[in-house]
């Protein structure tokens, strides 16, 4: 199942330069792994914003969770996700 | 995978009484087909709206939908779709 | 009496990791109590979020205060609460 | 318990003179029963709008339900309602 | 003059149990001064939150603004007032 | 007491000229008159819009309701009003 | 360049089903006309909704528009267009 | 003086197209002219939407209204007006 | 010109009091100057809040928002700016 | 093509001054930079806020993040980008 995930993110402004260095190395990593197993199908910046708006395929809200929470700076997004129904136009009951 | 439902009907204006009764009638013999099969696992009133808030379950969005759209007053609907993870303390992971 | 309880949980970011599991910790062992007395009736994960949905059963708003109130997260939570009202395909008046 | 119910009226521009009239009386008769057997507890205007804020009494929300329905003007009602919890002031938990 | 005030209190992280006990202690000192005063005519517990809902009494705005700035807790509140008319089934005009 | 008031009107795309004319008529009449009386203390156009903002003084908020109501087109419109306090720099308590 | 569209369908209620048959035929065609020439990469439904999301692909908005407004149903629609800018994970810069 | 003007026209579904053509053109003709006066200064079309966005020049809000309001189509528009204030980075004040 | 200026003031939880007594007295001090030359014309109290409303009057938005960034508490204000138009009633066109 | 950029800067409290005026120089170096270049064709304060409003032209959202994310204050900014089309009374298609 596809669901539609929109993800902000925002550090505390205290925290440290360098721990912000290697949090992010962490989380382009782990990304790279979600986009590689096909979790993440497509992801997009929003233009000007710490954020992203990205397709994730999980079997079911449970699963996504996993994904979701798994990426090192899950602590610090505001994640809002919206399921997604197979259109007409691909296939989906008309 | 189970899904939390918000309904609110509005009906036109216009629509006689009798299309009225009808379409209700309509209504909740589908709903109860749906409650019976599982696919309506709760259902609450709104106190005070002609809106209500159930928890589906379905295969999937695409099959929620199909579900949805087999009520007979789905063209009045304003529906409202959150998807619902595993919680821990009903055996989710932690 | 059922209720639809929405809780977003928010440490503070300074909070140590001890306290934080130390917190956890109770909040599981509260949540158990709760959901064996039959206060929660169900309870589910927001995908993504620290935030969960629940159907809670109590007397009334104040007696669903004081349940709530319990939790040791309670400091740190925005709790919105809903009030259930039977709906006629579970035995309500139509 | 107690219920803060906002309501909002809002009859289609359509609707003849006559209906208005004989609506508003029977609206006026029935909340003055609902008045007299303390369902209705204290009722407010708000100012320059056809909306009125009560205080509701009922056993849960399905009696309360049955009561705001029980409104002639019900079906043009927007209806919100918002539960109360006894406050420590009040002789509540403190 | 009623006002229905809803006020939601937000105390810093940081401030320690000491200063949260003395603080609480006044207000609540404050607050059986309001009531037996008739300035809080009902006051109830938003369920789950630290906020309530009162009808307030008073002069005017600005005799309610001296009111709700007397009590200890003023600088953490979030308050929102809203003026309530005498509704016709209270005496108000039809 | 005064009170900043914010009135949208829109009046339905059915209504014929004439009445429009007629109404229209009569509400710049009434709205001389609540000028006249010190009821509407200042009054501004919103740009753009069939809105006005203004500053109203009545005694308290059911006599506010009563002055609204008289203005003919008060059935059409949308009305918002704010309690409004005496600043300190005009006069009220530091 | 690619965009996030939100489509929100609205068809009056006075229109008759041959109508509404007839547009929704034509809207099928042209929406088939535009994944096929790759305007929209990709579409889903919105589960109950007459709703869809698509990542449509456009040379600039003004082309984007030239599509949307292509589309027979385009007089109902209610249409939230988000730019998309290229993410680090897809080749963006970092 | 410089205005940020929002303009969402809806016309309603029952106007026939003779009058939606005759309106359209008075529209384009009037537009015209506030461009060629340079009341207004530029003007983008929302993609997907019968809206714009525009910066409009006048002299005060009330000559703003004026000219909007000269619009053959200002009946229908939804109207959002911001001042704008000159920037540093275009001689304003630093 | 006249405008409508919303001003919530929010001063952070750390200042020290003998700050906020500095701050508030140069606040005084600079508003009863800006109503003495007459930029602000009326201004009230919001009840129960750390919030006032006022009619500013400037040349423009840009001499608007060089008086109130001359406020000594600017920095820890949220400001909104509504521009307001003459109503015929005060003598503006019909 | 063009955008439209609400940009509201909001720098932490504990910032010192130094900083920030070391970074407010940064930023208005940059910003003459990208205006000199036409990036920035048009740019606005918002009276009040610390906030602007600008026309900014990109070849498409990603040539137009990397733009808004060379602001030395970006990390301070919350940005919001609309896209803008051609419109017909500027050449666009009708």
């Amino acid at each position: 199942m596809e669901f539609l995930v929109r993800i902000q993110i925002a550090l505390p402004d205290g925290m440290d330069d360098e721990r912000r260095a290697a949090l992010a190395a962490a989380e382009v990593e782990r990304a790279a792994e979600l986009r590689a197993e096909g979790t993440i199908q497509r992801i997009w910046r929003v233009p000007g914003r710490t954020a992203n708006i990205g397709v994730w395929v999980a079997e079911d809200a449970s699963a996504l969770h996993a994904k979701l929470t798994s990426l090192p700076l899950s602590r610090w997004m505001d994640i809002e996700v919206e399921p997604l129904a197979l259109h007409p136009a691909e296939g989906g009951d008309a």
